[in-house]
């Protein structure tokens, strides 16, 4: 049990606080001899990373990489990997003028009731910088996936009240976004309520669609290990996340049996795929696909009331050059797709023990 | 990595198939000197026994359970509390005819090709008879949870269309309904739909909130092992379920974050509670929530097209002494709170270390 | 963390009191399709059953095993396995006359402060009972190493002073005698001394030796996962033991350099074996032994001066009819031989994951 | 299951070769509130540090430590520690001229074998050079262990065949020796012998012995997680460690029952200490002492037959400037007390769930 670690078999450990000297990850147990160099490790932080455009935090961190162990001549060794990233641009001074109230929406409150203390100069282990760590190990999750021909796709599918309805989706479209949205009619209303919300001081939540392609038929426990159940565990574990689905998801409720049942074609295909590629918690090779619910940013420019660590009375108002996303939804893109591969990619290596 | 095990300190470890001599359950990390009796076992297991109505299967299990070890006098000792219970009315032969063929919606599929064969006397281990082992462990977890006045329910909150609204949610109402609905008129709304989708060789899907009061501050961890993340898993790795969320849940896409962050009142006590219980991953000490989907029971008496193991077209007709339940999701009520009952019993074990 | 719990991939839970109705275990984590009957398992629990001789305790336990799950027709079907074995000639009255004294060598100190209660009708899970789940677990870890061609054999090498030599180390030797000592005339000599040594109310020491053949290069792991730290973890789990070696062992310590190392051949054998078969915590592809070290039995008929649970002095004399081994490491031979496979046949499926 | 993980609640996740830019260690669930400030862990980083004197290695590595997450104004907060140290004095040409050569008593025989490939670039994560993390993690291990009073001390109790017989073991006295021997007699004896020995290109085995003093009644658990069982692994797991013994550990062969009992003089304390400070795996209050064995140092500087990496005859010279530790067991002191302080770190958490 360690309670920044993630995984079994592949697993990633995580330390650093948002305005600490560092943050970073160790990957352990991942199988030697994976194409890894630090591009590709770079290439996913730069999705993730702030300071991008006006729609994301302008937090200026240029989430340089080092790998400080675990491979060899561009190819994983079988050791841990071990990345660091130095934290660059962290203001703690910003914090000083609120560091004696409690934020609502935010975790000072449960961090100072459960450890006792609370290191006011930032989000520390509940800032969402965390995450950086999360994608620069889905990176090398990747890495392992590519192998197997498995590839993992996330993309905002809904912001406000704005649904995107994208007619194809790939890794283009996303890319090309700047919110991760290969709908570019829903994208152009999705930007034009980011601004006007912002400039009214306040946030938006969002919804982030994922799906995995190539997964074999087999991965997955059928208990308390299903495949969804660690998806479901991975989401909820991203920072203001409030629900998950696969498949049908919450539409199920309102199916029948014979509605959603996914008839088989022949002895690998289906006809559907309301269940959105698990049966009994194992892949069955049809596409995962699902949904992550996000919360506005709880950080916003509105004055709040709320109350001192004492228990006062007391007006919450941001220093005017706090730096926030308008939604988070949008940089959780990336993590979302980390959490997936990380997933998929413990899954993997577990199967490989199921028969002798 | 046990595939068969939940938790960390307080752990359950499952056996047993649908048709094997019997199924059972370790708990493991269960501290000593709790108050323990076989009555408050079996208590939790008739809520979920089946047979009791024609609202569900009726398949006669009378879940009779026997506690092989863990307690002495009323108290657990601190050593390993195993219960068996024994399957009395196990037919295998109803699977006989079905046997070579892929059920839809199943998972002999996924378990046929993960682990290259498949006991088809029964569900195994993808049967929803396993969870008895969970609500056995449940009222392990409760038995701890009483001793700290924590407090878990679940009741059944919409059965296709019909959504309950009730006005209040006690023990008391929700035991006295066969549904688990403390709304009687949206439960005489759901009984008739269940009576008629039955007749239609037909099933239904549902959904299950849960809510659980008393917990205090401070559980749950920053990162990984988020309360509601632990809470998800534990959700997503019932059979048949398809969905997760915690406080707002999906409604807080569409919410403003002026709207969706809980104003402090005082240093322990809140406005509103859209969070659910938590913040970071820690609980508030306010009341934890939320719903959980489930799909429609992917047996049904109506015929579907399917295919043979081996790929060949074919019809699935369950016999018709085959026994299903028309709605899964009324008996997962009780699985739903000892899955609620059994993170909230490690993570308080795991609090114990948050501090010197 | 599961204390009852050992292994990570190939996993074993076990539960039950020396005087309770029954004890037994959970092997999670088993590929599917491997050869496996009860006549297996019964064959492994002979080995160790008390009741055969004069030479070992005179309980009489037939330790008749039942599998409760995880097989079919004879083959593992990759779920869980549980094998439960019920008590039937449990003592509880032999204990009522010294329930209220402290009993020097024994876990009842130690369980009553931990635990703040101890069931007094037995030894409860410090009892050697327990090992009779070691031993049925290690029986299936044994049927995953057929498959693999590796071999797990323990004798007795001392006891006392007296310490065997054998010329030839096989399973037939071994089984013929009742000691588990494949030298005669060793043999011999220990059986004179037990029978002296059990009239004198006394008891002995003693020494097991194990050696594991057909391992391929490559189990285990570099660091904290070594192949010896697993197997030290393993040996120094069983009661009563007080040391571990492999290879050379503390002979180690007064050689050099130049006369401990193993001398390589070719690129796969050796000239000498001081390693013991692993070289980094992994093995070498060559034999891997070492030596366990065992108290003498803490229960003697000797008068012993002792106190009572409240400290004061009291005298220790066990009833007459009070059954106890005079040597417990006799018995401990196979529950030697089961840990030893279990932590090869877990480092058999975690090596799985080394490459790509 | 990460094999560079060690511990539970108390939990170190480690990195890095010893010819990186770095190596390092994460401490998950240390608790917050415990004194730490990075003085206290350069105190025993400098025990270890090499090129200290003619009798280690001369390899000059300062070993300074960052601390890069974890703590605020010198106490732990709850957030995972992160500890970073360069390399800065990697030879990488040394191992040039030996790339293709199996090293008798080394590992790069079985990594290449587990692996498929070896960084030959130095002695990877095979290299005595990741004690340095153990070291750290062990001083943040003791900053808790001193909240309770538990102290941890270990030394060379013997080289070759030269005992040490300390007259009183403390850290002063164990200190203030370039050998960590508390006994200046066998001391002058054992430097002779060092010096002797490396002139003639050789190298010696050693025995550490090591007592935990402070621990209160109730630590470790009755079966798989014997104490003694969890301190055997974290000593097998150190580099070139051979054998592990607890108390009377091998001695235990040749006594008696009535011998080896430790009598109670009252309910707290005994007359003896043969059991080394635990009972069925659980601490009793007393000293929990034992000893653990090392090989001798694998790389001598004399000329070994071996061959290549493809089976060929070949004769391994090491150059001249190559830099071993002519008796290993003597920088494994601080190493040795870092794995016992972190073994009962763990349990001290662990036990905090024994009772409700």
């Amino acid at each position: 049990m360690a309670a920044n670690s993630f995984g079994n078999l592949f697993k990633m450990t995580t330390w650093g606080e948002s305005h600490g000297p560092s943050i970073g990850v160790v990957i352990d147990g991942c199988p030697a001899g994976i194409p890894l160099t630090l591009d590709m490790i770079q290439y996913e932080l730069a999705k993730r990373a702030p300071g991008q455009s006006h729609l994301t935090s302008p937090r200026k961190e240029t989430d340089q990489a080092e790998i400080l162990s675990g491979t060899f001549e561009n190819l994983t060794t079988g050791a841990p990997i071990a990345i660091s990233i130095r934290n660059c641009d962290s203001k703690p001074e910003h914090y000083e003028p609120i560091k004696d109230l409690l934020r609502p929406g935010h975790a000072n409150f449960t961090h100072l009731n459960k450890y006792g203390r609370f290191d006011h100069r930032g989000g520390g282990r509940a800032s969402a910088r965390e995450t950086a760590c999360r994608v620069a190990a889905g990176a090398v999750a990747k890495a392992l996936l590519a192998q197997e021909s498995i590839r993992v796709l996330a993309y905002v599918q809904q912001i406000g009240t704005i649904i995107a309805n994208p007619s194809k989706i790939d890794c283009e479209a996303i890319a090309k976004s700047p919110l991760f949205c290969p709908d570019e009619e829903a994208e152009h209303k999705m930007i034009e309520l980011i601004v006007k919300t912002k400039e009214e001081g306040d946030s938006l939540g969002g919804a982030i669609a994922f799906c995995i392609e190539g997964v074999p038929i087999g991965l997955g426990d059928p208990v308390y290990e299903k495949l969804e159940a660690n998806l479901a565990k991975a989401m909820l574990s991203i920072p203001a996340s409030k629900g998950f689905e696969i498949g049908s998801g919450f539409q199920a409720i309102i199916m029948k049996g014979s509605e959603h049942n996914d008839l088989f074609i022949d002895n690998h295909s289906m006809k559907s795929n309301h269940s959105g590629g698990t049966l009994g918690g194992i892949s069955t090779g049809q596409i995962i696909y699902g949904r992550v619910a996000f919360k506005p940013t709880s950080s916003i420019k509105k004055e709040q009331k709320t109350c001192t660590i004492e228990g006062k009375p007391a007006t919450l108002k941001l220093p005017e050059n706090s730096r926030h996303d308008p939604c988070v939804a949008i940089r959780a893109v990336p993590v979302v797709e980390a959490m997936a591969a990380l997933v998929i990619a413990d899954a993997l290596l577990l199967n490989r023990s199921a028969q002798i």
